[in-house]
């Protein structure tokens, strides 16, 4: 039994929405994991809009490339998702097409739909042919126990080396009744290729358009997912489907739509971090007073990267001075005279040396919390940007060094 | 006392030829260390060229922005080098220049050369005020027991966090007699902000101008300073000097002389590397086969910096996956099908697959060497580049987190 994450939401796995037209099953399929769901299948309404957003990885997997091909596609038709855990079909040549062709094909036969509204993900080691009949042996009982109310069990099925499943939802209210969002994701690495690979899976019975959710789910990517990272690693096969099955209503105020898949987005993206391999601490890191956003993005990505800044973190030690090496090395404006670094509310460093204010005690204090804010102001102009990461701890090393020997 | 690096030079520190021209003393001046020396002092007599490449850093400590502002200055007069140990004097605002300003003042004066000639830096924790007054206590002390030999106290002197004090020299022929050159370096990560940057003092009796010299500097650097990674991250302080005194005859086979000196430079880096934090691999990463060298860099420098790719060597685990992976993050261009991966001889991956030949067996034990070559070729070009880089182990978590608390 693996260990839950020290930072997991206390609550557990929260009750999410049924999503009219989204039916959810899960199996046990055996692909790598036994005694234990591995594959889990959603199957949509006809009518549904799907929306992604892919790794920028150039060695992606091949059920990535084939999804990619299929956005934007027809709705008409009914569309499905399956996807399997413990084997990532991953560098493994024309194997994998074939494996993906298979078990597309298969899916599409077994719910009656064309395969090109069948979408896939496979998650786990790679390099290895994907035992595609394990999982196409498992359709008939994947499609016989589908149902409305089986997404916690699909967040299980997903899981690899995630020590708890993740789920978040919300509801917008319209003149016509409300709209629900209801999402599942998994990743405890950013992102291990071997095992640890973020997923994540969507629904809302909004009434969307494709064009109008994917350029939506791409922007809101960009201020949540892409603005995570636990050890700066992209993994092949990282996949994001919004489905849409136009069963409720149509938004009145799409602001207000927006704001809540948004926050639905930054919970998952949150909960990924949260199960951060071996971490012990989440931490925002806040930069503000930056010339262009891209500035302060670069600025908080290379302090949320920094090794030396991560293991202070996790000595519990309020080294100020990684800080400000993080910023010089970031590439973006920044003038070290006008810096001034916060940890939470405590001001440590200003005019480019430390605050006269600045009590060493109070600050190690501080870093015995399990949720930190590094707040870095540049001085330069009014741009910010956060990125939410986690510490970096010896159970890291062992995790990922210990693994395959 | 500390644990010498398991990757230290077997014989020790190198007896290095002595440079016409050049002094050398140490000292104990109780900056932050006791019982060890911590200044060094270099004489250069008059007519020494000096060239000079610094921390890109946005956030450079003041001893670096002095240094930078003096290269390229006359050569008429003798010059001198100074360097203390266990204080940065980074991020100390304005009582950081005034430090400069009267260490330089006070060596110019002891040494009789003017200010403007005089070079220093300072490495250790950050955002001290420098005891300047333990230092220029020294100063007599050090003027009199200037020595042409003592090239090795002074490498012992700038030492921090290493583990072995680290020398290279080399010699030229020329038709008007030998050239020599004679380089002492610090550093064991790349680089700790509060104990760990690079610190490389180059010596030679060539009479090169100082066009010439910085330029051949600055080329060098990037292809051997700037080539090795241990954690991916940047000094405020990082300092390279090459002073070139003159006494000797010009080179008259140019390249030659370059040779020589960026044999004594990649020399000094990988000695850098082998004291790398926690290390207890040197790795090279050999990228070929890319359409240009930018390219081979990115992809090289992605694999060398990725926290997966290096906790596996850790765990002598040939977890080629993870190779894939960086190479697929690094932004460079790549076809996932053209790609082979060698571990030393062993092909392990190619054609987008697994090698049919390829043992894990073999893998494994090979990856059980302390010195190790990843080789990636992309399949796509002729241009190349290489990257050293170490291991990503327990203890380097050890030193970073538990450090200062």
């Amino acid at each position: 039994m693996k260990k839950v994450s020290p930072l997991a939401p206390k609550e557990g796995f929260p009750t999410l929405p049924v999503i009219d037209g989204a039916e959810f099953a899960s199996a046990q399929a055996g692909v790598r994991y036994k005694g234990r769901a591995d594959v889990m299948m959603v199957r949509l309404c006809p009518g549904t809009r799907i929306a992604g957003v892919f790794t920028r990885s150039s060695t992606r997997a091949a059920p990535v490339l084939d999804c990619q091909a299929k956005i934007g596609g027809q709705t008409s038709e009914a569309a499905a998702i399956l996807v399997n855990s413990g084997n990532a079909n991953a560098f493994t040549g024309k194997s994998g097409i074939d494996a993906v062709e298979r078990v597309t094909a298969s899916v599409a036969e077994t719910l009656d739909l064309p395969a090109s509204r069948v979408f896939t993900s496979s998650t786990g080691v790679i390099g290895e042919v994907l035992p595609h009949d394990r999982i196409t042996a498992k359709l008939e009982e994947l499609c016989g126990s589908l149902d409305a109310t089986g997404i916690a069990g699909a967040a299980q099925a997903i899981m690899t080396t995630d020590t708890y499943p993740k789920g978040a939802s919300a509801t917008v209210e319209t003149a016509n009744g409300p709209i629900s969002i209801a999402g599942i994701a998994k990743g405890s690495g950013m992102i291990a290729p071997d095992m640890a690979t973020m997923l994540v899976y969507i629904f809302t019975d909004a009434d969307i358009d494709q064009e109008t959710l994917q350029a939506m789910l791409a922007e809101l990517t960009d201020r949540t997912f892409n603005r995570i990272t636990v050890d700066s690693d992209t993994s092949t096969s990282d996949t994001l489907l919004l489905a849409a099955t136009a069963t409720g209503p149509k938004p009145d105020d799409m602001a207000a739509f927006r704001a809540a898949l948004q926050g639905v987005m930054l919970d998952l993206a949150h909960q990924v971090v949260r199960d951060g391999e071996g971490a012990t601490k989440f931490v925002e890191v806040r930069v503000t007073g930056a010339t262009t956003e891209e500035d302060a993005e670069k600025v908080a990505r290379s302090i949320a990267n920094s090794p030396l800044v991560k293991t202070a973190i996790a000595g519990e030690d309020p080294n100020w001075g990684r800080i400000v090496m993080a910023v010089g090395k970031s590439g973006a404006a920044a003038d070290r005279d006008r810096l001034s670094i916060r940890f939470g509310q405590i001001l440590v460093a200003e005019n480019g040396w430390v605050s006269p204010s600045y009590s060493e005690a109070e600050a190690a204090a501080y870093m015995k919390g399990q949720d930190l804010v590094i707040h870095t102001d540049l001085g330069l102009g009014d741009q910010e940007a956060t990125v939410w990461t986690c510490d970096l701890t010896h159970d890291y090393i062992a995790i990922n060094a210990d693994y395959r020997s």
